[in-house]
Parts: structure tokens; sequence; C-alpha cells
């Protein structure tokens, strides 16, 4: 018997590991759909006319393979002891926090907690969030993060210009805030027509502005009170906004207690790696009566069908959803993932094990201040926390080089200072060789005083809350991070058909580098020549979204998809002033575009003008020209879904893109869907000019529970030059971020899911979406009509599933959502794009089985709706309603017509592995009605640990 | 207001991280037992006679510091490619499995599956890998992973012996095994009286042996078909084991195939990493009419009490529990952890997906030994599989340095040739710089002509079960790994209150380091020159662990507790034989010793003389003086236990050893309990001469659901010199391990628990273990009579209850042990170190919250056992006797006494978060009868990834 040698690809391959249908699989599933091959199949889906002509060609890396070239390209990288501050901080994430938090699927591959009932963990944990930035900033709401402390800032100056009853066009803005923070808000109030007045303090004129914003501590780390010019703001009518530092607040006197209306920041320095420049989460708080107006998410407490305490999302109906192109924010994405991490850190050191860390950090700073004075140098501010600066002359340069051969990075201060900020991690070495770099070789003694006034020492409690008195022995912390992770259902236990979303895997292997110190504990503003591994990354990331998208330029800086857009558009408004037609101020956009479209046009002062959309859910070509001809040479911009939100590969697309071009227009082509694209079809090959990629969709970047996202625009060679630029790195225009790469160290995962799966293995999984979201869509044809398709019969990515029909019986999209959750799955997209329906989007990532699984389930809750229809059960005590079924409603008295078996185990949940939530449907009503965003009290907490 | 600093110790320090109790708790705790002070308690339970008079002083470090200080070290060690074989080869970790096990505190917290109904998750997963290597090696029982393959090779030794109907005193040992497997056989069978005849597999005398063994492929890389010798053994009634490897097994014939009756290896290179030596799972699998006398844990399959499949582990009351003395092994910890590992990783590749690996390897083989051979050089041998051995004559030097300039170690054998053993991640550019090390530089021609005989192919299937044919993306691999987690209890959710096995915290940030490269890749016979890391590691280590026990010198190279109990005897033998004092033979324990010890004695051919224990528990004085009078000058050793095993520090201990010594005997202190010593009492001090440490009881090491342990032993100075050697680092007696330093990666676990926790926190940590366990003594005394207590009323670090009164109303220790699971509790030891008891050890780790929840539990149990004894409830229809409840009693039919609710929410179980149990109570006895080691037919997995 001759020897034969086995063909097979290991799982350890981008088809393998990444594509979830395996070969017998996707053969059966042809075979369903009645084609012959896969090929066949995107050949009736994908537009010929929009194909690309050659495909992507680098060759896959195994993981070891992968895991080897990341760690040569970490090794680029120096880590040094980076004291530059400016909004950045050397931070101790606790190991705990790191292994059960950042590197544990159930927490990172959560989706956002829309539907409450599978999400109480990680909303108790954004709750604590949340209590903690109201009691630190002593303002009694905050919400569930931002995207970095510079749109934090941009932020509160919109939701200030919206709440103040000055009708002033002017904003101050204290010249002490973090340049990055300035330089945001410049960006931001362009094309707003809102005048920046930058000065000092002293320089407010409170009659002329609708508020102001102070940093406090400010960059260069004076602290001062606000308190008067606050009252001044506010007799004016104007709104006091507060940029400040959650260590430093557990000493100083709170926002809240000078009057400020809102407050920001980073919560980055609480236990969350720098990774040069991101992901951290942003935080802001603000008085009750505007918390209708703030940005973002917020987590509200509400009960459940039983009427036990439930979390969720309140206030969820935010802006850009209900306002589109009258809303003042497209805020979207927070920082989920980075919040909890932060408050996390928060329940493991309790009020005083924070006051600690915050009082070595400033006795540091004053012996360090005290040292340099003592050794005759010119040290400033006379108040401060944990940042001095030092007149150093023309020996600037010398003392920056002596610091960095001494592996500390200072802070360059325009051109004869430098800054100083310590951190929790600054010891007794680290200051010895400050001092060193400055010739003084004394050690600095101890310090107990205080290096600002009495007035300013806090006079407040805060994290009093029982969750932060928790017992914090590590067992204690462990078991409470795992109780609340087992509370919800993310993709390590099951589908998420997200439409839009895309679910996919986030391999371990993408996930691995970002927390190795070469890449988590890199400054943002560090030396180039210390980050070359970043560089390479970045160059190489960029070539190959070049490739993979036909543009010829990236920028990494958008922190979320609708950033993105906005930076795609303010790139576009550069280009048109820099040909003198910068009075093109439209922005064409289809009626089905997702809310962000619209608020990101409105922020960048453009006039929205809506295209209908055709009875097949295509945009109106009609409409679309004869629009595009009424705006004639205002005509900035259209900005179009490909393939379109409602799930199509629309033919029309290049004719869309030559009437905006014969205008003089711009293309923005939204990158959501790109999952549908990526190998097939480029956007800037099918008449583009610009676009995002959502790296937390398409490119492995998990969801986080609600952020990190990474939104970076893609170019055409004529936008490149108009691309964000950064005050650190300069070049380009105004930036959009805090840093200039965004949140880089994520990068690393969408990197490293090009390079593991190569160009054919990116192609194929884009090919797989597609049978796979095919598959669902003819399995459930028939039980649920199948909305908008393409002219051969084909849904791209993902498939709309009407559920108005239902209406007649009283069951609506919700109930089949709640009853999902019942068969162990987490609910699609719900009414969007179109009200009452289901958009499924199952990614390659998911196999047949679990497809299959899905449709048992979809095909069940039919057959429960049917009962319904034929009056063979209840209208309203029936399954649906009642779902999601708990433990509770197996304990309690059964007095429903259905049989517990029935409620609990639908056809396609799990036996042994069933995943129960823990609460019943959850209330909204009545959580509108009782809005309360902080930890209610609690009783069943174990003893304080103090 | 002046402002006042914080007095406040961050939960990053020893007392807070690792010590459960907050100092406010422990007050309260302290008021409870009515003692002024925690040192009050201890001055109550610990004799003055043995306190030790120095504190041990060393300084904790922070987190942050302790990982620093051990990147430092790992960047002393030198990660190069390592060609050398011998039982260790380099492989490729799939970073899921890593993440997802490896690193989870969900596997590597959990016990050994005693209590299967908390376990089922762990046991498929070592159910699968039974069925791996029952199916790689053609044999149909395997058991659940041994220590390492040398000592794996040492028990089929022991076995065979035991089986074999030849009488003969001799067993065959092929010369072509692993040094280090020759070298233990050699330890194991000299005090055993076996004679080891070493020589080549064609000088075997069937006749003259009980058994033989090969190995397969040999050392040197040899394959041969050993059918013929096995037939000559089976003909003289002797036993056929074969040393083998997994991954050869994919292609070659298989020892089952040759008749072999026995098969043993290491599973380390599917998928564990090098880890300067383990941990890693051995493996054994033997003929159906042996399985009973294999040692080691089997699982098996069994039903619970509705009928439905349940794992279990079968034939669990195993030699050293039940024949004691008569053993022919102590085998009781098993290398779970790492066999979950590799029975992963062949879920991962399935079988078509490891012979495409080990077609890799073999091809990659014959493709450098054709270069090698073309370029004139001498390879042998002519059949082989990985493995190769050049010779190289005076040359040999200038090669192994050629190669190490190149990166790669390659094996020194004899003095004039060079081995090579290739593995999965050998790739063109590793051959090519072996070439380039023989000075050839023509790149060696891809090869597919096999390097062995076709009558060698293997002719059978394997791993034909579905669960190795699963679908291999990963999210459904990482499904598979979330749901077996979820099925199990581990200390990531509940306290588990083990007596005498120390189930503590173990910190994430000790963790860490042992995935690093710079640890995780080093194989065991590396120049010493590339391991500084590790020998600063172990220098230190030593030097602390000196320090804590009072002794002069330590060995780590036992990979168990057991293990070092071995090794010390075998050292004190070694010890009278340099002294001319051969003839001592005698060894006395205590009748109440854990069944290892005189298990261990026996090994060491030792006669066990058992000592009475007085009615109070302890050694019976008289008896132990008149025994060892008795011994007179045969007396060898003693061996106690302290805190002994009923969990009190005997007062009488200093005496013990005085007697012992006084007639020439050494003393034996087993450190099972050193957690109730460390810093308060050292057995260097209160007369003892060696002992053995549990590392992974007292010393942080994680359980891993049944390993791995760490057992090394310290000694006095004068036994020093007869510590185990090895045949690689020479000195020393023989060796007890394959690894020089046994299991060197988990090491660093305790290492970095002696760093972080500081002298005193260590201390500390002994304090609070006394503390908590007389707290749950004190809670628990009037409902359970606490049995065997110190002089002044005191336990030390456990306490047993008895359960014997309950047996009246037909309430057995089960029915409570199952009962706690309901109330989300793994239970106490069962029936040890007294049948009918219940002994409950809390650690530190636990906070009193967690201890109050467990005695809640406790009490409530003990009502419904009052309910029972009153007759107010039926003596077979309760809650005790229907526990565990599962959701399947909630959705059948309820016609029992008492409500769902108080069924399934006990008192102390959780609400919201409660644990279920798969399964219910597991039939015993129908396991037993009904013998099933291999995974049962499923229809329940996914369709087939081929």
């Amino acid at each position: 018997m001759p020897y034969t040698p086995v063909a097979y690809d290991a799982y350890d391959f981008a088809n393998r590991r990444h594509i979830g249908p395996s070969p017998a699989e996707m053969a059966g599933m042809l075979e369903v759909l009645g084609v012959e091959s896969l090929d066949a199949l995107i050949a009736q889906t994908v537009p010929d006319t929009i194909r690309q002509a050659r495909p992507l060609d680098w060759a896959p890396l195994a993981e070891h393979e992968l895991l080897a070239r990341m760690r040569a390209v970490a090794g680029k990288n120096r880590v040094m002891t980076s004291l530059i501050g400016q909004g950045y901080y050397g931070t101790v994430t606790p190991p705990a926090i790191q292994r059960n938090i950042l590197e544990n699927p159930a927490w990172y591959t959560a989706y956002t907690p829309y539907q409450p009932e599978i999400a109480q963990g990680r909303l108790e944990a954004l709750l604590n969030y949340q209590t903690m930035v109201s009691d630190l900033t002593g303002l009694p709401v905050a919400n569930a993060s931002l995207l970095d402390e510079a749109t934090a800032c941009a932020e509160a100056m919109v939701m200030a210009q919206r709440v103040a009853k000055s009708k002033a066009r002017a904003f101050f803005v204290d010249e002490n805030c973090h340049p990055q923070n300035i330089a945001v808000m410049q960006t931001r109030a362009a094309p707003l027509g809102i005048e920046i007045l930058l000065g000092a303090p002293e320089a407010l004129e409170a009659d002329k502005v609708f508020g102001a914003i102070f940093q406090y501590p400010g960059t260069f780390g004076h602290l001062r009170d606000f308190t008067d010019e606050i009252a001044a703001l506010h007799a004016a009518k104007a709104v006091a906004v507060v940029a400040t530092d959650l260590l430093a607040l557990t000493m100083i006197k709170e926002p809240g207690a000078m009057g400020a209306d809102i407050a920001v920041g980073s919560s980055q320095r609480f236990g969350v790696p720098l990774g040069y420049g991101g992901p951290h989460a942003a935080f802001m708080s603000c008085r009750d009566d505007m918390k209708r107006a703030m940005p973002g998410r917020i987590v509200g407490v509400s009960i459940d069908a039983r009427g036990e305490r439930a979390y969720r999302l309140a206030l969820q109906t935010r802006e850009q959803h209900i306002r589109r192109e009258k809303a003042t924010s497209n805020v979207c994405t927070a920082q989920a993932l980075l919040a909890v991490m932060a408050s996390f850190y928060a329940v493991f050191h309790g009020p005083k094990g924070l006051r600690a860390i915050a009082e070595k950090v400033h006795f540091n700073t004053v012996r360090l201040a005290e040292a340099l004075k003592s050794a005759g140098a010119e040290v400033a501010p006379g108040a401060f926390f944990d940042t001095i600066t030092v007149r150093v002359g023309v020996g600037q340069a010398g003392i920056l080089a002596a610091a960095e051969q001494r592996g500390i990075n200072l802070r360059k201060v325009g051109r004869d200072r430098v800054g100083i900020s310590l951190d929790e991690t600054t010891d007794a070495d680290v200051i010895a060789r400050v001092l060193s770099a400055f010739g003084i070789s004394d050690p600095a003694p101890a310090e107990t005083a205080l290096g600002f006034p009495e007035s300013l020492v806090r006079a407040s409690d805060y994290l009093t809350h029982p969750v932060f008195h928790m017992n914090r022995a590590e067992s204690e912390m462990m078991r409470y991070m795992r109780r609340l992770s087992d509370r919800d259902l993310a993709l390590d236990r099951a589908m998420i058909p997200l439409g839009s979303c895309t679910m996919k895997l986030n391999a371990a292997a993408e996930m691995m580098p970002i927390t190795w110190p070469e890449f988590a504990s890199l400054h943002p503003f560090v030396p180039a020549d210390q980050a070359q591994g970043y560089a390479e990354v970045l160059r190489d990331l960029s070539e190959k979204l070049c490739e993979i998208t036909g543009y010829d330029a990236f920028s990494m800086q958008p922190n979320s998809g609708a950033q993105g857009e906005y930076a795609g558009l303010l790139t576009i408004q550069a280009y048109h002033r820099a040909r003198g037609e910068g009075h093109r101020d439209i922005c064409l956009i289809p009626v089905s575009a997702h809310g962000t479209n619209p608020a990101s046009a409105q922020m960048c002062g453009m006039q929205v003008v809506v295209v209908k959309s055709a009875d097949n859910g295509d945009i109106d070509l009609d409409d679309f020209r004869a629009k595009a001809e009424a705006a004639g040479n205002r005509l900035a911009a259209c900005m179009i879904t490909y393939p379109s939100t409602h799930g199509v590969f629309e033919e029309t697309v290049s004719e869309v893109c030559a009437i905006t071009h014969a205008h003089g227009g711009q293309v923005y082509l939204d990158g959501a869907n790109m999952n549908a694209m990526v190998g097939l079809s480029k956007p800037g090959e099918i008449g583009a000019d610009v676009s995002h990629l959502n790296l937390h969709k398409t490119f492995a970047i998990p969801h986080g529970g609600g952020g990190p996202g990474m939104g970076p625009i893609g170019v055409k060679a004529h936008l490149a030059p108009h691309l964000p630029g950064h005050p650190e790195t300069g070049g380009g225009e105004g930036p959009v971020s805090g840093a200039p790469w965004g949140s880089a160290s994520i990068l690393l995962i969408s990197w490293a899911y090009c390079l593991m799966m190569g160009g054919a293995g990116l192609t194929q999984a884009t090919k797989v979406a597609i049978l796979n979201a095919n598959y669902i869509a003819r399995r459930l044809e028939g039980a649920y009509e199948v909305l908008f398709r393409g002219t051969r019969g084909r849904v791209a990515h993902e498939c709309i599933l009407d559920t108005r029909p239902f209406a007649a019986a009283g069951i609506t999209v919700d109930d089949i959502a709640k009853r999902l959750i019942d068969n162990g799955f987490h609910a699609p997209t719900m009414s969007w794009p179109v009200a009452g329906t289901l958009m499924v989007e199952p990614t390659e990532s998911e196999t047949r089985a679990e497809l299959d699984r899905f449709v048992t389930a979809m095909l069940a809750i039919r057959d429960e709706i049917a009962a319904v229809e034929k009056g063979e059960i209840d209208a309203t005590n029936n399954p649906l309603k009642h779902a999601p079924h708990t433990v509770a409603d197996l304990i309690a008295e059964w007095d429903r017509p259905y049989s517990r078996e029935q409620g609990c185990f639908p056809p396609a949940s799990f036996r042994v592995d069933k995943y129960w939530p823990p609460v019943g449907r959850v209330d909204n009503v009545h959580g509108d009605r009782n809005l309360i965003c902080t930890c209610p009290p609690l009783e069943d907490y174990a003893e304080a640990a103090e």
C-alpha cells in the first residue's frame, strides 16, 4: 500500500479559522441555494460592473508566523518612561483586570447593550463607571463614555451652545487646555460658525460667549479655582465646562463645587494602557437639567417584567437617530470596554486607594519641584497636582536629550521650557533620573506639604456606593468580574446576527499583541524614533487598506465610523476650499442612510438634501439626479452606503457617482458594509472619493460591549493633502481626535487580521459572508418575507425580514427579539433601516450548524406567531409576550397556557448549556419615567473593605 | 482644614490581594472567636515550642514591580530553536487554546474532578484526551495523564510486574530509550529489587524478564517493528511496553497493532509549551484486561439520577488509597490542565490536520537527511520519523557551535555524533541554517518519499469520534471551550473549601509570565548559558524556600507531592547507604497518614510500620516510641504530617523527631499542610530532616483541574549530597523526573507569589488561614461536631466536621456534599482522614463574606438534616437526597414534599448568578458496572469538518 499524503488545510489558516462553514457545509448550502459554486453565487450577487480587476494577493501568515512578525515589529518600539503628560499618563493595569476583562472574550466580543436582558453585566459595570465619574466630578449625571478627551471637549462645546440661554456665537477656550483639545475644538467650531476665543482665564469676557472651557489642572500644571469665572458665565447665561483629571479630583476641589455645568476628561490613567494614543474612555458629566442634551450613551435603572431591578440604556434614542440632520452630535460608538476597565480600576482601589495613589503622585511632584527649586531652577506653576514646567532657556534641547539618555521622555514646552508630569508608576529611581538630567545628584527628600492652597482641597466625599467598598481581595474581584460577564451573552457563546454591525470572529491571535508592553506602554507623543514599530504597522496597514479599497491614502485618526464620516466630509470641504469652491455646502443623502450620515453633514455645516428611495429600496436615481442638478455648484458631496443599507448591491452606484462628479461634488461612500466588498470591489474604483472603514466591523476589532471602534478614512489622491493633521505631527487640516493615529493600539488587530487572512482569505471571507446571508434568506423565505433583493434575487451580506404582517396579531419586532433570547441568540438589528423589520447579518465566521440553529429558532418563533394568529393561544399570555423566560419564571407558580418546557427550551436553545437571562423583559417606559443613571443603593454587597 | 493624607494599603499589596478578610472583617471574626488579636489566636494555636525565632523579612513587590522583575529575568534566557528532541519538541500552541484554557481561571483554578456533577466540562475534555491516546496508540483504555514520560515508563514497568504471569525479576530496557527514561526506570527499579537489563532490542531474552520496554521512535530516531519481540515476550508470559510519540503515530504503525500491552509517552508536542521541562501531560494506555492495574486517574461514563449521560472519575479509589503500603504506585496528581490542552490541540487539528503536521515534519526530516547524505554525511538511522543522527567525528564541537551561532541547538550524541529532531515549527529557514552549520549551502529540495518502510505505515483509522471532526472555525472552538468551562465550578466562582488541598487564590500577575516565550519556549536540555533567567529563578526561589522551611537545600525535580515523598525517602536511603547503614529499611507511619505516604515508602522498598493514633487524633506517642525501639537499627525513617492530617498542631512533634533521631532514623515531614506553618514555624528547625512542599497548595500554583503539581523537597545539609541528580546535569542520585528541574515553568508562579507577598505577607497569610479555619469551626460548632482540636481548643488551618451522627437518619456525607452544590459550593474533602467526616480548609484567600455564605449553607443543610431526623420530611424524598438539583428538575413534573424554590435556592445560593450543575447526582455503581473510558457515540455534534 503506497503512502498517500493527506491534502488538508490546517485549522490555522485563514479559511478555516475565520470562516465558519466547512467545505462540506458550504457545498450543502450552495445546494440549498441552487447554485453550482460560490463564484456563481457571487456573480449573481455582485454586479459585474463593479468587480475589481485584480485579486488581493498577499500571502497569509499562520498564527505563529504572525506572532513572530508582531514580536519583531514590537522590538522596533522603544519603551521609555514618558513624563510628557498632556492628558496621557503612565498607569498600572491590575493584571486581574487585564486577564479577566481586556483579554476575556466574554467582555471584548460583546455588542452594545441595546438588548438589556442579555447585557446586565456590562450595564452594571458601565453604571459603576457613570457613578464614578459623577462622584469625582461632583455633577449628578454622567454618560457611559465618549471617544477621547479632545472630542469630549468639542462635544461639550456644542452641547453648551445648545443649552445656553446666551445667544452669543463665541466660545472661550482656556489657553491652558491641552493643545490637542484646543485643536479639535477649533476643527469642530469652524464649520458650525462658532468663534473660538483663546486666552488666559483672566481674559474671559463672559457676556461675549455662550460658554467657556477651562482645563483643570491646566496643561502646564496650573491649578486654580474657577468659581468666579463660572459665576460670571452663569450671570451671562453662558455655560461653564471644565476639562479635568479624575485622579487629581480625589484630592482637589471638584468642578461641581465650583459651579461647573459640564465636566469632561479622560479616564485613561485609571488602568488603561497608553497604547500610543488609545483606545481610552473619555467621560462627560453635567447638571441634571442638561442631561437630555448630553451626547453619548447613558445607562439607567429600570425594572423587569417581575418588578425586579434591571439596567438598560436610558435616553437611548439619541441625537442622530431622531434628529438626524438637526443633530448636534454624531456620537454613536463609545469606549465601553475601556470604561469598564476604568470602572474596575476604581472598584479595585476604592476611594481611599485612589486617593493614596493621587497623594503618592502629588507628593512626588512636590518633592521633584522642591529639589529643582533648591538647585536654582525656575519652576512653575505655584499650585499644581502632578505637572510642573521648568524654564531651561537655551538648555532645552540638552535637558530633553539628557533625559532621553536616562530613559525618560519629558515634554518640550515652547522653546525654553520642559514639562514634567508624574504618574502612579513614578518611583524614586525615576525622580533621581529626572534630577540627574538636570545635573542634580542629591536625592530629593520626601514631602508631605501640599503643592496647592488648602482652599483647593476637596471637601466632599466620593465613591461612597458599596460597590467601591467591596472587599478587594483578588478572589472577590475575580468573582465579581466573572459573575457580571456570565450575565451577558456575547460572541463567545453564540452568533450575534446584527445587521450592519458585522459581528465576526475576533481571533485570539489578533488580540494578543495589544497587551504587550512594547505596544501598550507608548505615549502618543513620544519621539518618532521610539515608535518605529508602530510606524511600520501604520505604513503596512495603510498600504493594505489602500489596496483593498482602491484609495490612495489613509488617515488612521478617526476613532469611530461616525467620526470617520465627519473627517471625510471635512476633507471634502477642505478640498473644495482649496480650489476656491468653499461655497459648496449641499450634501445629498438617501433617506435610508444611517442617522450618523446627516448628523455628520450637519456638523460640517452642510445643508442636507434628502434623496428618496425607490420602491425596491434603492436610491431613486431620478430624484438623485434632480436634486444634484438643483444643487448645481452648491453640491459639495453625496453620502451613499454600499452595498446599500438595505443589503443590496445597487446596480446604479457608478451612475450616482458620475452624476455627483458631473456637478462638481465628491462622493462619500460609507464603508459600514465593506464586509460585502473586500476583495470583490473597491470603492475607489467605482467612483467614490472617500470612505471610512469600520475596523471594528470588517477588520476584526471586537465591539467591546459598545466600543472601542476605529473609523479610518481612505481618500483618492486629490483629497490626500486635506486629511486631518495634528498639532504634534503637523501637516493636513485640523485634527478630529486627540491622538495623531487615533486608537493606535487596536490597529494591531486589523493588521493581524489582514496578515493572517492574506488577500485570498479576505476575499473568501467576503464571499462566504454573502453565502451565509443568502442561505439564511433562502431558509427563512416563506416563513418571513425577505425585503429588498438584487436584480437576480440575491441579498448581499445581510437580509431584512419583515415583521409588520404580524402586527395584526399584536406581535411586535420586540417580541421576536426577546423570544430569540430564549433560543440563546442576540436579536438581529431591529427596525433599521425600516421600522418593523429585523436585519440579519451572519458574517462569514458562523458555521452552517450555527446558522441552522438560528433558522430553527426563527421558524419556531414563526410557528408561535401563527398560533397567535390562528387564535390557538392567547394573544397576550403566550411564549412570545413572556419572553425572555428566566429561572424566576420556572420557580414561580406556573399559570400559563404553555408548558415550562415550551417556554424555556424552544427548539434552538441549548439544553445543558442554556443561557439564562438574569432578568425578564425590561420595562423601558418605567426607566424613562424614573431616570436613574448612577448606582442605586444596594444591600447585597459584601461588607465594606475598609 | 489641614490636609490629612490617607493611611491605606492599596489592593495591590500582599495583604489585600491574597488575603481574603478585610481589616474590618478580621476584627469582627476575632470578636466571634473571643480573642483580642490575630497574634493572640496564633499563640493559642501554634505551640510556642515550635515557633520560629526570626520572622521572614524580604520586602514585597507590587504587581507592576513583579512583572518588571520578571521581564528582566526573562531577558536573561535566550530563545533559540532547539532541535534536541529526546522527548521534547517545538510546538505551536493555538492562541485560542492559550487564551481560553491556559490563561483562563475557569480552567486553571478548577480542582480535581472528584465531584463529577460540578466537573462535567473538564471530564469531557479529559475523556477526549483518553480517546485520543487510545486511538493513536491502538490500545483500548487510556488514563487521564501521568506526570511525565519518564515516570510513565517507570509506572509501566511496575504495572508490568504486577500483571505479568512471568515470575522473572528482571525488566528489559531498550537502549534506544531516552536517557532520562532509562535513568528514572533505574531509580525506580533499584529499591524494588527489579533488575534492569539494558540493551539493543536484538539482545532481548524474553524468558528472563517479566517485561520489556521499547522506545518507538528510538531516541536516536530509529523506527522498527517490534511485533516479533512482543510475540516472544508474550510467549514467555511477559509484558510488552512501548514508549512512543503521538505525532509519529499518525503516520506509523501503532503499538497496539504490534501487540503491545502498554503504551506510554508524552503529549507535550500537542500544543503544550516546552517550559524548560514542563509541565506536560504523559499518557498511558493498555489492554482492556489490564485496566484495573493502571495507575492514575481514569475518566469514565455513567448516568445521573435521571438516567442522562454523565462523566465521572472511574476506578477512582486508586492504588494508594486502598492498598496503601501494598500499593505499587503513589501516583495521585495528574497533569489535567496540560492533558486538556493537548486534547483540544487534537480537536483543533483533527486526524487529517495532525497527519498533515506529521507529514510536514517527516518530509522535512527526509529532506534534511537527503541533503546531508548528498553532501557526504553519514546519517543514521535507515528508518526514521523526525529524528536523525549524523556522525561528525572530531567535528562534533564545531558543528554544535556552528549551529548555535545560527540560533539552533542540536543534540550532542556521544563523542562523535549530533542528533537532529525536527518539529512542526521547523521551516525552510531552519533547515537551511542547519545545513549551513554543516557547511552545506544548497537548499534541500522538497521530499515526498517516506523515510521508513511501507510495512511501518499505519493502516488503521484514528480519531474517528465526532468531537475530532467538529467544525474547526475558531468561533466554534471558542464556544466549545466556553461551554465546557461553564459546566464546571472552579475558584473563579466560589470558595473550594477542600481540606488538605489549600485552594487559595492563584493571582493573575503570578500566572502571566508562564506564557512569555522567554520562559515558555526553552527546551529542558539547552546549554546552561541560554537559561540564565531560569537559573536565577531556581536560585532565588530555593533560597526563599530554605529560609521558609529551615532546610539547607532544595531539589525542584519532583512533579507532585507524592513524588516528593518518594524522592525524599530515596534521599534518606542514599544517606543511610553512604554511611554504611543500608540495612535500615523500616518506616514508621501514623495510621492517619495520607495514602501516598505508605505507598511511597513501599516504592522505596521500605517496610511500613503503622503507628496508632491517640483518641484525640494525635500520634500515639507511646506506640511510636515502642515501634521505634522495636525497629532499632533497622529504623530508616518516620513520615509525619505537620500540622497533622487532623488539622492540629501536635505538641509532641519535637519528641517524635527526637525519638526517631535517637534510633538513627530520619524524619520525613510531609509538607502538605505547610500553609499553616509558613512564617510561623520551620520544619527544619523542629527536627525534621526532609520535607516536600506542595507548591500547588501552599505556593499558589493552580490545581488546573487535577494538575500540574510541583513537589520540590527540602533537606538538611547532611542529606543534600543525596538529592536526585539527572543524566543531563550530573550530580546526586538517580533522577525521579524526566527533566532536571521538573515542571520548571510553573516555578515562576511560586516565585512570583513569594516575591509579591514578601516575608511579612506570607506570614500574615498563614495567620489568616488559621483565623479562617477557626472562624468556620466556631460558627459551625453546635450544629456539627468539630473533631480534633489543639490543647487550647483551636484547630490549625482546617477543621473536621463529623457527619456520622446523621447516619441514623440515613444522611450520608455524600448527601451533604451534593447539597452544597445547590448552595453554590464545591464540597469539602470527604471521609478523609476519617470516614464519615468533612474536612474544611478555607485558606487565607477567602473573605469573611464568603465564609459566612458557606456557614449559611452548612447551617441550612443541618436544618434539613434535622427535619429528616425529626421525621418532618421523608427520609428518601427530600432536598438532601435529590441534590444537586438541576434545571431538568425544575422543568419536570414536581412531586416532591418541598418546593422548587427550596430545592434550587437554598439560603446560600446566588439568586441571579446561580450555578446550575449540568447533571444530577452521578450514579457511581452504574459507572463501575459499565466501564466506558473513551468518548461514547454522539449525535449532537456539528457536521463533520471535512
